[in-house]
């Protein structure tokens, strides 16, 4: 069962130094997690249901079950990403985690 | 540039009845929409955040770019499945357009 851990990040107050530093400083922690298949980023451009823009960026990295998922977050270098998403992610932020269909 | 249209479907009271419509219905409509390049749906089982457990399902469906999302969802097949979103969609469930990096 693919499982992938999914963060919603809220609107930074500065969106151009937050991506500077999401792409420059966090996406190469997130590509160093022992056990990750693959991870996809995007920015959210649109609410097409009229609600609230709640959110800036999201990104979802997946692994092949969820022990993988645990033992990376486990791992120095899991622990080096969530402390610089701990940094970085505005308040009202999200982490969850999916079983894939 | 890819983009996804990123659906968040919050706890439904009942969530195998939920499932099964979503599975047997809703899925076949999202199949047949123009211009979708591929959809994955996956079924939320934690918040490793320790927050609220918000959602019970998300779905995101790739187009090529942001004018085929809207193509798809103005032709008769995307009405369809926003009609059968609108009946099955828990209240408080969200729908975004994303622009995958």
């Amino acid at each position: 069962m693919t499982v992938k851990l999914v963060v919603l990040y809220t609107k930074p107050d500065d969106a151009d130094a937050f991506d500077k530093h999401y792409l420059e400083q966090h996406g190469p922690l997130v590509d160093a997690l022992p056990g990750l298949q693959r991870w996809e980023g995007a920015t959210f451009i649109a609410a097409p249901d009229r609600g609230e823009e709640t959110y800036h960026r999201m990104a979802e990295l997946y692994f092949a079950d969820l022990d993988a998922l645990h033992a990376a977050l486990a791992a120095d270098a899991g622990k080096a990403t969530a402390a610089d998403y701990a940094q970085i992610a505005p308040t009202g932020s999200r982490m969850f985690i999916a079983a894939v269909d």
